[in-house]
C-alpha cells in the first residue's frame, strides 16, 4: 500500500513511537503535582517548549501546547477576538483558509465582526495590495495560512507581516499547520503575533500541538479550569504527546533540507510524467520551490469525480484524497479551487498527493503508473455515458 | 516508589499501552478520509464510542470525544449556557467543583448570570433541600460533580436529577471525571444531559476525554471547523487515544466491583491504623462506601502544611498529593475544606492518599509506616519552633 495522504495525516515515526512507550511507561506524572513524579513530568514539557520554540524562533514561554490544530486556530482567533474587540470590529482572513480558521471567521461574521476575506489569484496565493487596501484602523486581526492544505501554495508571510507592522492596533495570525517542520518560517522576522501548528502532519502524535502567542499578546481562553499554560490554557498536559511533538521536532528538522529538495525533483518528475502521459489534465497550485509545498500535488480531471478517481486508485492500492480530509465528506466542490477561478468541473475533479518523510520515489512513481492505468479508463467509461 | 497520587493521574494500563502502540502502527488514517485507512479509524472511533456509551447507559450517538476533562467541562458549561441563555441566565453550582468547573461559573457570573454556589455540609455533600430551595424559573443549568477529586465525597446524583426533572428548562451536568469506571453512573436513571470524563484517571492515556450529551441538547462549539462529532467538536480525531480511553473501560469494568469492595477494606484498615497511632489527625469527608469513593482517602494534620508532608513522605518513597494536582501549586487553604467547614489550620494540613487499579494493599500499609515516621518527627519539630 502506499500512503500518498500525508497532509491528510502522517504515520508516526517510529522514534516518536519509542519516545511515547518511554514517557507513558516512566513518566506518568502530573506536571501539576509537587512530588518527583510530577516534577519529572513537568521536566519534560519545558524540554518540548524550548524544542518548539526555537524551531520557530520564539521564546520558550510563547508556547501554549494544545490538543491539536484546531483547539490552536479556535483559541487564537476566539481569544485575540474576544479580548480585542474593544480596538475595532474588523477582521481579515483569505478565502483559502482552513476550516477551522475559515468557519471561525464565518460564526464572528455572524456575531457582529465585519469580515473581509482576501481572493487569491489562479495558484491560490493573495495579493500584497489586497492586504493593503482591506486593513483599517478598525482592523484587529489578520489571519493568513502559510501553506494552503489542497494545493500546498505558500503565502507571502514574511511581507504579511511587514505591512501589518503599520497597524500596531492589528494582530497577525499564521495558521502554519500545514508548513511546520518542512517550510521554515521565523516568527521574529514575519513579525507574528500568533502561530498555530499540528503534530499529526509532521510524523507526531495525534491530539497535540501549539500554540504560539508572543509575549505581549493576551487572550481570552477557551478553557478555564486549573490555570495550566499560564492561565491561558487549562486541562492536565499531555505529557507523551508533547514530547512526541518535541522528537518529531526535532527529526523533522535534521532532514528538513535534503527531503524538500528531494520533494521538490519528485513532484517535477510527477508532474512532467503525467503531463506527458495523460490528457485533460490542469495541475492547481503554483509549482516553483518557493511559491509551493514541494510535499503537496493537485490535480484536476476535468469531468471526473474526485471521489471516483480516489476510490480507482485505492484498487491500485495507492491512497491520496479528494480534498482536504476535512471537507471530504461534502461532495460539493472545492472552496479553495473555487476561490482560485477553476470552473465547478475543475473543483469537483481534483485529487491531492501529498508526501511525507517516510516517502520514497517508488511510491511517487507507482502512483504515477495507478494514474495511468485509472484515468484514460475512467475517461472511456464517461465518454461512453456521454453518448 | 509507591504511587499514590491516582486521582490526579494514573499509569497507563499495560494493555491499554499495547492498544495505543497498534492503533499508531496500524491505523494512522485521518478518520475523514475516504480511503480504506481513513474507514478502519473511523471504526474504531464508532467502536470506541459504543464502549463509553455502553458504560454510561447512553446511546453512542450521544457521546463526543474531547481531549480530557478539562475540555470536557469547559464545553458543557459554555456551550450550554451560550445555547439556552435565551431561557434565563440563572446557574447553579456547588462550591467543591473542579476548578474546570468551579471557575467556568465565576467567569459566567462575570459575564452577567447569576450564580448559585451550593453550599456543602461538613462531610462535603450538598443538601437536596439546597438544590430545590435555589431552583427558578430562570434556572437553564445545574451543574455538579458525582465524586469530589480531594475528599471523594460522592453527591447525590440520582436524587437531585429526580428534583431537575420537575424543571425542564434546566440542563444538569456532572462532572464525573473521578468516578468515571469506578463507580456506577447511569445517565438515563439519574436524568442526566452532559456528564464529563476523562481517561487519564483511570490508567487510561492523557489527552483524551469524551463529553455524553443527550440526543435532544444541542451546544454552542468550543471547536468551530471540520464539522468532527455532528459540528459540535471539530479536529482530527486522537485516534489511538480514544481507542486506549475504550480500552481503559473495558479493562475498569471487569475488575470494578471487586477492586472498589477491596479498596473500602484497605481504606478503613489504613484509617483505623493512623487513628490508632497518630496523635491529632482528622478525616476528612465520608467514610461510608455508599457515600465516600473507597479509593480516596483525604488526612489532615492541623498545624502542618500539606506541601511538608507530601515532600517527608516523598523522601519515604511514597508519593501523594496536597490537594488537587491542578491547584497544588498555590499554598492558600483548599477551597473543598473551607467549604467543608474545617479552619484554614486543617484546610492547609491535608494531604490526599488515592488508590488505582495497580495500587495493592502492601501499598497501603507502607504509607501508613511512613506516616508513622514522619509524621511524629514533624510535630515534634513544631514543637520546638512555637517554643
Amino acid at each position: 500500500m502506499i500512503y500518498l495522504d500525508n497532509s491528510a495525516t502522517t504515520p508516526v515515526h517510529p522514534e516518536v513511537l519509542t519516545m511515547l512507550t518511554d514517557v507513558i511507561e516512566q513518566c506518568y506524572g502530573n506536571p501539576s503535582s509537587l512530588h518527583h513524579m510530577g516534577v519529572k513530568a513537568e521536566r519534560l514539557v519545558e524540554q518540548a517548549r524550548k524544542v518548539v520554540a526555537e524551531a520557530l524562533d520564539a521564546a520558550p514561554q510563547e508556547i501554549l501546547f494544545t490538543s491539536g490544530g484546531t483547539e490552536a486556530n479556535n483559541m487564537a482567533i476566539r481569544g485575540i477576538v474576544e479580548q480585542y474587540q474593544g480596538r475595532g470590529k474588523h477582521i481579515i482572513t483569505t478565502m483559502v483558509e482552513h476550516p477551522s480558521v475559515f468557519e471561525v471567521f464565518a460564526y464572528l461574521e455572524e456575531q457582529g465582526f465585519r469580515v473581509t476575506y482576501l481572493p487569491v489569484d489562479e495558484v491560490g496565493r493573495i495579493r500584497l495590495h489586497d492586504v493593503e487596501k482591506a486593513m483599517t484602523n478598525e482592523t484587529i486581526l489578520v489571519s493568513v495560512m502559510h501553506v494552503n492544505n489542497e494545493v500546498g501554495t505558500v503565502q507571502p508571510i514574511e511581507e504579511i507581516g511587514a505591512i501589518l507592522a503599520q497597524y500596531p492596533k492589528a494582530l497577525f495570525h499564521v495558521d502554519a499547520v500545514q508548513s511546520y517542520g518542512k517550510i521554515p518560517l521565523s516568527v521574529r522576522k514575519a513579525k507574528i503575533d500568533a502561530l498555530s501548528l499540528s503534530a499529526h502532519k509532521l510524523h507526531g502524535p495525534k491530539g497535540v500541538g501549539a500554540l504560539y502567542l508572543r509575549k505581549q499578546v493576551v487572550i481570552k481562553p477557551l478553557f478555564i479550569g486549573g490555570g495550566q499554560e499560564n492561565g491561558m490554557r487549562s486541562g492536565t498536559h499531555n505529557v507523551p504527546g508533547i514530547a512526541g511533538l518535541a522528537k518529531a521536532t526535532i527529526l523533522a528538522k535534521i532532514e528538513q533540507t535534503r527531503r524538500m529538495n528531494q520533494f521538490q525533483s519528485w513532484k517535477e518528475q510527477f508532474i512532467e510524467a503525467i503531463m506527458d502521459k495523460l490528457d485533460h489534465v490542469v495541475v492547481n497550485g503554483d509549482q516553483t520551490q518557493v511559491g509551493g509545498a514541494p510535499y503537496i500535488i493537485n490535480l484536476s480531471f476535468p469531468g471526473m469525480k474526485s471521489e471516483v478517481l480516489v476510490h480507482a486508485l485505492e484498487n491500485e492500492h495507492v491512497l491520496v484524497s479528494s480534498k482536504s480530509a476535512c471537507s471530504s465528506k461534502n461532495e460539493k466542490a472545492s472552496r479553495v479551487l473555487s476561490a482560485m477561478g477553476l470552473s465547478d468541473e475543475a473543483a469537483t475533479s481534483s485529487i491531492r498527493v501529498s508526501m511525507g518523510y517516510q516517502t520514497e520515489q517508488q511510491d511517487i512513481m507507482d502512483c504515477v503508473e495507478a494514474l495511468e492505468r485509472v484515468v484514460p479508463n475512467l475517461q472511456q467509461v464517461m465518454k461512453v455515458r456521454k453518448k
